[in-house]
């Protein structure tokens, strides 16, 4: 069947799964006509609600991530066309810098697939890194801008903590919840995962691990600098709700067990909450765009800026700075001033 | 002291440590004077050989980079000036994605000078992430042609691995180190790291916990897969010399005893070697610098872009992005060719 863009938009507007896979897997690797698909898609999305899931390697991340599927599957309704409650419908977007050796991502997808199987109302995509910095982080705000659009009520964005790029895609989420772990190597280092800032829910899985305790403590800790005039509550006590401010409960759980899963939805939904009432959701979404536009900009005026000018002021500056003849700041400055000898 | 570039670049070609943490400073605060200082030392730089060691939180990389700045300053000696031989000059770039919450970069600095104060020889730079995608990245190149024109003969690179924009920290290096660990989850994920296709040498580290000789197969096998036509050497015996080709060998240490840093060091010598006589060195350097011009050309591309028009376009265009009528690189296209209502 040949693909054009206008059949791909309906079908994946009124729920076919195979051509939303498809659409997918053209807007992964730059195809003009999932380009197209996504501008017609556009219009329709801004309904989801995108939770960020992030933390280091080894705690647990995608088993709590199928947990949390199953469980808003079958405790959070939405009122269909008819007014009908009905079960939300997931997507679950696995962002993986994956080794090109490995194919991990392929892989993930069918481990995943055992859990979640036959289950129509969840999704999951596994994307992998392709080399260059900053390209997983668009693609990801592409597909996830599909999956709105394709009427998925929850968007869950699960990546791997500690880098700059994984920080960004989390960005893109409404709320972005934490997973720390004890046992991973020392404390300091579960904190220096950089991300503790960007967090609105912070967990601590693996909770029947002995250390656990310490893991917490250290975390209540950490977010008390934050927050100096807070009182950070433990454990599972989520904190009143404040309309103009959040404090990032820190919750236990034992994703293996499903321990803990119905508190960590709990404070999802709280603050998705805390974000309509706000105000905090749109601010949230602009400076989001913002940056995004920004980056999108910078793309285009390079494309553009190299494909205008065919001569060779590129690579004669490249051969310059590579023989220390000019600093790469200046040389990038003289082309674009056109000053370049 | 008011600092003036030219006696701050004056004073950090003769050596002085003081002023270099100066400019160290001033560029990673984006100050024009820092700039200007580095375009005069960027003629110097170009003679050190620079050495990224990257690899997940809790494999020991802090350690290991210590141990290994010893060795390399014990054991391997250069030419001075006047044809005598001297022990090198290391600098260490820990980089850091610490939280703003902890100060993580400082606490690193002051826990590693214990173990290496006193030596004038090596000098270590801890750098914490600063918000924006790429932002650390971009200093970190700055830093490292800052250390580098200032003449040290080594400069390592500490990354923490798993994340695009510790990848991409890691191919400015002409030698890069992955570290791998015992028991940090399980072994696919140790693989999924994405960072195994940019390793010149791997490392299994704390070879002394149960486990190890498993780490060491699944890298050997992951590594098989991309040289399939290659027998990839058991653990220290390092593949035979190779003009064209490089195999990336797999070694084991336990940095908190020093065992196997000798093999280590050794692998990076041959490493060194071997990118001169290939001409690899020249062919890597040309490609990192062209990623760098490129990136450097759009974000000067996008500040003129957006200075040079002072209309509210872009505003307008996010508006109508964050009320679903344009998608976001359409706008971008509009704006670019100005033809936004």
């Amino acid at each position: 069947m040949t693909l054009d863009f206008n059949s791909l938009t309906e079908e994946v507007l009124a729920g076919d799964r195979y051509f939303l896979a498809r659409l997918l897997s053209l807007i992964e690797n730059d195809d003009p006509k999932g380009l197209e698909a996504l501008s017609l898609l556009y219009p329709h999305s801004g309904k989801a609600h995108l939770i960020g899931i992030t933390g280091a390697p080894g705690t647990g991340k995608s088993t709590l991530v199928n947990r949390l599927a199953g469980y808003l599957r079958n405790n959070i309704a939405v009122p269909d066309v008819e007014g009908k409650n009905k079960p939300v419908t997931i997507a679950i977007v696995a962002v993986d810098p994956s080794s090109p050796f490995t194919g991990g991502a392929i892989l993930g997808d069918r481990i995943r697939m055992r859990d979640l199987t036959g289950d129509p109302g969840v999704f999951i995509r596994s994307m992998a890194s392709r080399g260059a910095l900053g390209g997983l982080a668009k693609a990801t705000s592409s597909v996830v801008e599909v999956l709105d659009a394709a009427g998925f009520d929850f968007i869950l964005i699960e990546t791997v903590g500690a880098g700059q790029a994984e920080v960004e895609i989390a960005r893109t989420a409404h709320t972005t919840v934490v997973i720390c772990a004890p046992g991973l190597g020392d404390d300091v280092q579960a904190i220096k995962a950089g991300i503790l800032e960007i967090a609105d829910i912070l967990v601590v899985n693996k909770f029947d691990i002995p250390g656990a305790d310490n893991t917490l403590r250290v975390l209540q800790s950490a977010i008390s600098m934050g927050y100096p005039d807070v009182h950070i509550p433990h454990s599972e006590n989520i904190p009143e709700e404040d309309t103009q401010k959040w404090i990032p409960p820190i919750l236990s759980t034992i994703a293996t067990t499903g321990d803990g899963i119905a508190n960590l939805t709990d404070a999802i939904e709280r603050h998705r909450h805390f974000l309509t009432t706000s105000g905090e959701k749109v601010r949230r979404e602009r400076e989001y765009m913002r940056s995004r536009m920004e980056q999108l900009l910078g793309d285009q005026l390079v494309t553009r800026f190299l494909n205008e000018r065919l001569d060779d002021r590129f690579e004669l500056a490249l051969d310059k700075v590579l023989t220390r003849e000019l600093e790469p700041r200046r040389a990038v400055q003289l082309i674009i001033e056109n000053k370049l000898l």
